[in-house]
């Protein structure tokens, strides 16, 4: 791709940008907008809606930008709950990293690559025609001196990120465990969620649940509720399950941790998931079921994944405008006009990816809802990772792979081989990638702000005369694996081409701000995990760190700096052993809660004179929404829907 | 190796171990030996040490092998502990493998193997001096529909093998829960042993410890012991560690099963090994230290390996005669005399690696013991993990690929290619394995029942008038891994080369005797962990399982029959499949006792008039021995030697 092509993309974008914000900014203020842009007001009954009119209200304003900048972490906590501001504190984690890594890599590696002299083409006026290849590491000189002070980055910035991500990862547990302790009493704190429990031969499945936990938890035994699934597919299959609940929280911790039963299957525990967070639908499969589900959710993720491969293959075609004359040679003549081509090569094949990655996360959701979870977090936690997965291996390596004709599957199995090949492969797709965060990136973000989807939806609906409505919630699952993606592309070009940085800078901030509105004024929080979202964010950028890393390896061998080469090779120990540090020290306060927590939650409320009331309606918190009477179920209603339509 | 080479090498071992058996059985009947041959039954006081003299006692007899084979496993059980009956479970549980494999092998695989005609050298008479490749696969015809006898073996033993593993899971589990029904009240039940708890600002280490259970536990806790290690080397480092102990078995495992404080590296809780089972030295080491010692351990054990591949190398050099002859001229003639070479190339090469391979175990005892485990058994267990491992890559994989010219370390690198590498490699050391079995298994059992260096040492000791004695322990770590070696060395070669199954099948049947002896007579079980050995052992015939199969996918690629190569994929993914079900349905069974078991047991103590004075003794229970006077160590001598001199 050359720079014009690339620019073209950029103007593209940028003109959507701006047209979707100004648009943006003069329709929050009609009021007969208020359900697609404040929604969650809306419902919350905070809506101001006067019919008055005042001129201001057709220009387009900032006011919102102000509101969402200003806005306290504190003030987001309690108006939307842990999970949103760790969703923000990713954002703001990026940030931090990006504009440490752009100022070094714009102001220290961008002159030294250029003032090389291995792609041989200085000629200064005529850059717009050229590579971008002359801000890559691959202009600086086989065996070149200056290539230390790419060395030295790659260390910097291993050592800064590490140490920004200890510091978010303490700041996080901390802010969990206030969480915990600032918590009001629970239905989940005091009840825990039994599957596989044995039969009684002469009694009832409940009466087999009482009789099992009055025998051995007499003292803290509450009351229990069998779930029930009468009127769904599974129904053929009759596997209990059952929500039990305890006096105090202690005890559901102590049941939930230990082993119930000398035989593992049986009495299987964990941790029950909020009332409003249980996912009804496919409910409790017995051990072997959700394990052969599991299987085959990891065969149809395969198949979906080398499906991918097909419009992927496609888009580096159309990045490669010789090839395409080739192939059809009738449309020479439209291709040779300079705009169309720039369009065809620069604007089109991220635009093309982007719309196909938009069926990927409600494809994912499905297939983690299939696995038997039973909280509608942990499917969505299962199915952000199953995306992530998915972007870095089609988007990143799929990309870069059929990108250069050098490559060919089987040579990537061989393991030594990949630092190499990848050193070869990834540089080369720089331009690629940064149209990619302009389309997907920042494109995303304005038409998230804009809401084009509910916009249109809404016109339709208003024209059927229809007026149901729900807020929605912010979909994690595929918000964060595109920020987590954008995060690697970042880190892995940092030191090979770092022109890409201002751009993931631009897509960051712009990110902040939209986040931050949205999550005031449209989406409603459907669960709270307390932040258990994190673990996925370090890990994601722990594999990050691992390639920038495996990718510095084979470009110093490449470029004939073999002890460089070597020397990153302690960097990548020291990372892994970082991980594995964090992960004894963090990551078990993000699976369950301590002794001494829950300890001392339950005397706090002991004297507590509201706890006789809660404890006595614990035992109703569990119901399956579809058997409750129809108004009942208004608040639930999001657990009967089928996934698809939630995405 | 020619076959004559072989039969040298057999024959050489046959004497030797005959001899030791007769000697044996000789000399056991003599009183002045008694402390060689029954050290146990004369630390128990059970020895007959009457003086008379019959003239039976010169001669050998077999009623030692009597009453090892009628005794039966409750008997063992009895007098040996769970520990050991699961040492000899995995003896019975070759035998039955190796049983119906050498019947499949011999009768099936042997003749097809030697009716083919790829290798041309049919003439019978001539079979002493031909290849014994003559009765492995490498000699059925390419592309021969005879092959797919062997595909039917592969699935058939796969199957057989699998369907064992889950009765002796299963079988164990269960006598693992009855073990612990069955068991007495115990010290090491009621106690958990907590790491890194932080000291008070106001108080002593002890007073921290006490007000912490206080707070969180009061119902529970009885007493603690803070564990000092004044006068060791690791005193310069003073993190404290206490032994807590509890009012009920239920109360100390809700304990070891939670996470304690909001620090996860705070309040480290763990179960509490056997009094008599605490290793001492080297005690509680921070959670940084813990972790350093380990990659210490990682890279020396790396430094191990690579070191002994030199002898390894040698070793191989030895069995190809004519490289041996061109390296040493001068002892061509030497060579040339049919007798030593067949020593040379048959029997010294096996030789060599025993003798080397003796000081591996000791010293991955010492490695073990640097990583911080808190009791002997888990530095056994954790020993006998790594000698098997170092067993398994330098005796199989350093001496296959070592003894293949066309092999070289980068070509296994590449994963794809390691199914045919080995299909190439693996056969054409059959006959190496052989000699293997014989010098490594079974003189190896016949020394073992002579107790060559025990014998050697009280005849000096003896000379010198001391008369200090210790009954010895089973040596897990090192008899372990060679009995499962075997089973690895049977099961890949159980379609390559069937004839070594005799020669295992021997050896396990001759273990079976030996061991159940020596239990009788000399080992002393030095801790009981109710046979926390066995998901080793199930591990360690998956991983073989996998071996086979991929060393069949090379084969059946190299033999021309594509097809199989790729029916046997299924078999690999369903293997996996059986050991992930096996981890989830028996594994959680060898880590801790359910709730159901031991409030079951408390509840079965709770009228018991012993228990009193129980409880009132447990708070001593755990005393490091250096701390007691002379006399009260004497039972508990081994805690403090260093382990070297132990094995």
């Amino acid at each position: 791709m050359i720079v014009s092509a690339l620019l073209t993309s950029v103007g593209i974008n940028l003109v959507v940008c701006v047209v979707y914000f100004t648009l943006y900014s003069i329709l929050r203020k009609q009021p007969s907008y208020n359900h697609v842009y404040i929604p969650r007001l809306v419902a919350e009954g905070k809506a101001k809606n006067s019919g008055d009119f005042h001129l201001d209200r057709l220009l387009p304003s900032t006011g919102w930008v102000k509101r969402a900048w200003q806005l306290s972490e504190d003030d987001l906590l309690s108006s939307t709950g842990l999970d949103a501001v760790v969703f923000i504190r990713i954002l703001t984690f990026s940030i931090k990293v990006f504009t440490v890594a752009a100022v070094i890599g714009i102001f220290i590696l961008l002159p030294i690559n250029y003032f090389g002299t291995q792609i041989h083409a200085l000629d200064f006026a005529d850059i717009p025609n050229k590579s971008l290849d002359l801000f890559s590491i691959a202009n600086v000189n086989d065996g070149s001196k200056r290539l230390w002070v790419h060395f030295c980055v790659v260390y910097f910035i291993t050592a800064f990120v590490c140490y920004l991500l200890f510091i978010e990862y303490k700041y996080i547990s901390l802010k969990r465990i206030v969480f915990f302790y600032a918590s009001k009493p629970q239905p989940h704190q005091f009840t825990v969620l039994v599957h596989g429990a044995p039969v009684s031969r002469h009694g009832k499945f409940s009466e087999s649940i009482r009789n099992f936990f009055m025998e051995y938890h007499p003292s803290t035994y509450l009351s229990h509720t069998v779930v029930n699934t009468p009127s769904r597919i599974k129904s053929l299959i009759e596997v209990p399950a059952a929500f039990v609940s305890f006096k105090t929280r202690y005890g559901a911790a102590v049941v939930s941790d230990m082993r119930q039963s000398d035989n593992p299957t049986e009495w299987v525990t964990e941790q029950a998931p909020e009332p409003r967070d249980v996912y009804w639908p496919f409910f409790s499969p017995s051990f072997m079921q959700r394990w052969i589900s599991k299987l085959v959710v990891i065969v149809l993720s395969i198949v979906l994944t080398v499906l991918f491969l097909i419009p992927v293959v496609f888009v580096q075609g159309l990045t490669n405008l010789n090839q395409l004359k080739k192939l059809f040679p009738f449309m020479k003549g439209i291709l040779n006009i300079t705009f169309i081509n720039q369009v065809i090569t620069g604007y089109l094949p991220s635009l093309i990816l982007t719309l196909f990655l938009k069926i990927v996360p409600p494809i994912m959701m499905l297939f983690s809802s299939m696995q038997g979870f039973s909280s509608y977090s942990r499917i969505e936690r299962s199915a952000c990772t199953k995306v992530l997965i998915f972007t870095v291996w089609n988007i990143f390596f799929a990309n870069v792979l059929s990108g250069s004709a050098i490559m060919q599957l089987e040579d990537l199995l061989e393991p030594k081989n990949i630092p190499m090949k990848l050193a070869v492969a990834v540089p080369a797709q720089a331009s690629f990638f940064i149209a990619y965060v302009v389309t997907n990136g920042w494109t995303s973000l304005a038409s998230e702000i804009f809401r084009v989807s509910p916009l249109l939806w809404t016109s339709l609906k208003n024209c059927v005369g229809s007026h149901d409505f729900d807020p929605p919630s912010l979909p994690f699952h595929s918000e964060v694996p595109r920020i987590l993606f954008f995060g690697l592309l970042g880190l892995t070009y940092v030191f090979l081409a770092p022109l890409i940085l201002p751009f993931l800078l631009a897509y960051f901030c712009l990110g902040y701000i939209v986040y931050r509105n949205q999550l005031l004024d449209v989406f409603e929080p459907r669960y709270e995990t307390g932040g258990k979202l994190w673990p996925t964010v370090h890990n994601s950028t722990i594999f990050s760190l691992l390639l920038l890393q495996t990718i510095a390896i084979g470009i110093f061998g490449l470029k004939k700096l073999p002890v460089a080469s070597t020397l990153i090779l302690p960097l990548l120990i020291i990372t892994l052993l970082f991980n594995e540090y964090c992960r004894k020290r963090f990551l078990p306060i993000f699976e369950s809660h301590s002794a001494e927590s829950v300890i001392k939650k339950d005397r706090e409320n002991e004297n507590d004179p509201t706890m006789p009331e809660f404890l006595e309606k614990l035992p109703t918190a569990y119901r399956d929404p579809a058997l409750k009477p129809n108004q009942e179920s208004a608040g639930n209603h999001y657990h009967s829907t089928p996934l698809l339509s939630s995405v």
